[in-house]
């Protein structure tokens, strides 16, 4: 079994598909997003790992777009908390840096460190990972990256600062997706399935009445999202994830339910759920309950 | 009066000042969402010009915890098409360049003419504008830059070629924010109203009950979105912009009732409504109501 993300080695995308799959998972890079679905619709790959929200950038729309293009079916879900690492090559130490590589964004993320770091400058970079393999090559003197702990333990680099990153509040929630969902079996308070919806009418009036097959069922919801359609500027899409399995006693005939009240319904997928605290939720297969969010 | 915006000039940020407040207002260059904040608050800027949402890559929470961190008020909105442009030194010419550079964002976002165009190599910038404002001091006949065509027009830079970027459906919702809301009167279907809101339980019901109020009174929702407080993971902020003013007969009877349902309620501001055909709505103090999105 293999695992496709988008980016090099080292991403934080592999290092979610590790969390998700198991350590030894075996990991296949790819240039785009759009190649990892079309990593795992060829059999290339059994799951694709996708972001698909941070607590600071918000969701991935352009994640969301793909799952309802392409029909592969979420397996599984975790949450990763980003915690940015200052490395450089072992031949160097921190007094001789001058300069850090990254992505504007992890960059960004840590301007308290460059501000009252002020020998040392920011230097953009496709992504964290990448800045931290260009290290092991050209082992500068003065050079350093920034990426996580997994990127410096894969690439030897040496550790110089922890937790570079402003705010100790950035989590990103990653998505397997495979060819085929998971079995259909109650999973209960342990599940989560998330949905995408185009209401008949696009009015509050049919999202309250699409909100209502859920209230009356005492199903919680853990989002909701409306997206405008980029085809159609007058229709929306909404993204809402629901607590329960698709073949729960109390999802199933609400998922019927709600068919009729919605020009278009996706089952998305319905897996395990993560917490933000745990991090992780095991996804390979089998229905593996965890620790309920609440 | 002055319009703060993060970035530097030539920012996408600067060009949306421009859409909403006229070519000739004045603007203050910001290094962080924060410190845009700061520059209203402080008296510094009249306006703050705030990315709020994109169509590829979702809302940006930064922004909507500052709007409730700071309470400063939206007082108009703008969307402004992404439209990436190829430009290079006036000196040099399409043939001779050997690398482009802009924010790497951007450069995912021209991928196609990266991969056609294999003699030219991308380069990770901080930002766009920041990747055209360096061709001007070292005029490098091999490099050129993807930004706003305005940002071309802004450094006096030779345009190769526009619409660089991969889908033409890349829109950016800004917001206009002041220290003081536009006066309280009754703005009609040409407004939009922004609120946040937690309901008193986390649970679908509540949603559902707080989503009533509107329907019962015809008043459409344009956004709703979800958001885990990130100071406490089981509890939800909501954001919601709905039709019409705070002030308009059916709205503020609503919010009364909305007040008595939530937790914490925050009418984050009423103003005239941009569609994303128009791509620009007026804000500048007075109430110009715009053609309605439908």
């Amino acid at each position: 079994m293999k695992a496709a993300f988008q980016g090099v080695h080292g991403a934080y995308s592999e290092l979610a598909s590790k969390q998700l799959l198991g350590q030894s998972i075996a990991t296949l890079p790819c240039e785009s997003f759009q190649d990892v679905f079309d990593a795992v619709a060829a059999g290339k790959a059994a799951r694709g790992i996708l972001p698909i929200e941070n607590s600071l950038a918000g969701s991935i729309h352009q994640n969301y777009d793909l799952l309802l293009a392409r029909k592969l079916h979420i397996v599984g879900e975790a949450y990763l908390k980003v915690e940015h690492v200052l490395m450089c090559h072992p031949s160097t130490s921190l007094s001789a840096i001058r300069q850090v590589r990254s992505h504007p964004q992890a960059l960004a993320q840590c301007s308290h460190f460059f501000a009252k770091t002020k020998r040392i400058k920011a230097a953009p970079y496709f992504d964290t990972a990448g800045a931290a393999e260009s290290l092991v090559q050209e082992a500068p003197k003065d050079i350093g990256a920034i990426a996580s702990s997994y990127a410096a333990g894969l690439y030897g680099l040496k550790v110089l600062k922890r937790n570079l990153q402003n705010s100790a509040d950035n989590f990103t929630r990653f998505l397997a997706v495979a060819k085929l969902p998971l079995p259909k079996t109650a999973g209960g308070a342990g599940f989560k399935t998330s949905i995408a919806f185009m209401p008949k009418r696009n009015a509050v009036g049919s999202l309250h009445a699409v909100l209502g097959v859920f209230a009356e069922r005492g199903i919680d919801l853990f989002k909701i999202e409306s997206r405008p359609n980029p085809l159609s500027p007058f229709e929306y899409w909404f993204y809402a994830d629901l607590a329960g399995s698709p073949a729960d006693p109390a999802v199933a005939p609400a998922l019927k339910k709600l068919a009729g009240l919605t020009s278009d319904l996706r089952i998305l997928g319905g897996y395990p759920r993560a917490t933000r605290t745990s991090g992780t939720a095991r996804a390979a297969g089998a229905a593996v309950p965890v620790k309920p969010r609440r």
